[in-house]
């Protein structure tokens, strides 16, 4: 599970949540376990060979659980691991950091493009 | 300064401090103002084009600013800005959630060995 020896802790972390689909994934799995198709239906922008490859790098973090029910056709459903539940007061704070940053960001950004458009 | 639309805000944090060499010279500057020859002195595995490039780059995010002191020859100096420094408490959530995963994947790790080899 471990991919390399890291330099700073932080970059485990790093690695579990930085892939292109990992938050939104995690995002939907705070809220509750979710079958396959419901993830396939929130995320309609990634491809199917996406969803399963983010999914299986989540599990094999230990993030991310895979139950497979014997029904037929048999339901797949996914949910957070004690681990994965753990993230949720961890993401809360780099979201509020976040959406602070991007909103400063956006307000220097307007103010050059007002300054440059006197 | 802004790379793209996120999906979700975590992953502006997460281009942020995600580079190889970043959080080790985040983690430098939480310590206080460094000339460039003291980084790269603590940092003798990155090479000097990189230390530059991974130091323009938090610049750029607005997380780094660099200061250069007219003498002769010029002292060249880097700390936090303000938004840098507000990151001190969430790399501190980030680092203890880490170091807790990390060492739970370790044990578990040690465990099927252990396993293994009886």
């Amino acid at each position: 599970m471990l991919k390399k020896n890291y330099m700073c802790p932080v970059e485990a972390l790093v690695d579990i949540i930085g892939g292109k689909w990992k938050m939104p994934i995690i995002s939907l799995l705070f809220q509750g376990t979710q079958r396959y198709g419901a993830l396939r239906q929130a995320l309609p922008d990634v491809t199917e060979r996406m969803l399963t490859l983010q999914l299986r790098e989540l599990e094999q973090s230990g993030i991310v659980q895979r139950k497979v029910h014997a029904e037929v056709p048999p339901r797949v459903e996914y949910s957070l691991t004690e681990l994965g539940l753990s993230l949720e007061p961890v993401i809360q704070v780099m979201l509020s950091w976040s959406e602070k940053y991007l909103c400063e960001i956006k307000q220097k950004a307007d103010w050059w493009e007002e300054l440059s458009n006197r």
